[in-house]
């Protein structure tokens, strides 16, 4: 199975302040900006090419917190695995769209594959560094904003070695955001 | 006197591993790949576009370890100093080369800028830092080697505020490096 990521961050790396806001991502960039069809910079496109998202506790808290219409959901009927070693039950307004999965992403991994699933969307700071680590990556998109903000929340952290990336592309959207792509060689 | 950035970094925004290491730049990317007419990745037009640097020490100690010959010097006879509040004098190999400099740096650029200097060179991870705090630095252009590396010494340090970016470009090159490119707007 193909576990990709796609991801906001601010040019320092960040994707949240130290308490978890992103205000500064709605915040920056040219809003005034003529983006043509990059409006979305991409997001639909990504959706529909993953057929399942594993995101961490922390992200699934994020959502609950926007308590999203259903106009707003933005993830479609995708299959939400919701990894937590702490709780057993989704958060209250997500019960009827995500999943609790506490044990091996590997296991995990293989398991969803087993049910026919293609590609994964990881989520989440953590989960994504638990993801790379394992090697289980292939493929990743950093969408930047056009902000430095001094601290917070690092989209990587420590690895157990370097990790290689190949296959870049680079595009600067008219709003000022710079989106990267890279596949992982290991 | 405008004032600006060239520096490359890991994809996660190191400069130099934690001991100050760059191996890991010299082998990131596709050294095999056809760059055409961007061999050094704008470095020349870049060096041709300023006429002074300002440097850390580390970042002079730096180059003192090379022990460049005249052929492999990068500068050209570009006008270097290197700021430092401990150091007197330059590395022994380097004499001939910077100037040192202690002191507060708003008062270093309007020296620098009645001397009729114009563009300068901002290198060095706490310089960089230092000189952005001071709402100095006009313009970055960050070159992300392919490779996480995971820890090391990061670009950018706390900043008083957030920092708006303007302005972006970005180009992937055929090695996989990807450069970005902001004016700053305070």
């Amino acid at each position: 199975m193909q576990c990709s990521v796609y991801i906001a961050t601010s040019t320092d790396g960040y994707i949240a302040r130290k308490d978890g806001s992103i205000d500064w991502l709605h915040n920056a960039g040219n809003s005034q900006a003529d983006m043509g069809n990059n409006a979305d910079m991409g997001f639909a496109d990504y959706i529909s090419s993953v057929d399942c998202l594993i995101m961490g506790r922390k992200c699934m808290e994020m959502i609950a917190s926007m308590d999203l219409t259903a106009e707003q959901w933005p993830y479609g009927d995708t299959r939400i695995i919701v990894l937590s070693n702490t709780l057993k039950l989704p958060a209250s307004n997500l019960q009827d769209k995500v999943e609790m999965y506490s044990g091996d992403l590997t296991t995990l991994v293989a398991l969803l594959e087993s049910e026919g699933h293609q590609h994964a969307y990881i989520d989440g700071g953590t989960t994504i560094q638990s993801f790379l680590n394992l090697k289980l990556i292939n493929e990743i998109t950093i969408t930047r904003a056009p902000v430095i903000l001094g601290e917070g929340i690092a989209l990587f952290g420590k690895t157990s070695a370097d990790i290689k990336l190949v296959e870049a592309s680079a595009v600067a959207f008219a709003n000022d955001f710079v989106q990267v792509n890279y596949k992982v060689s290991y």
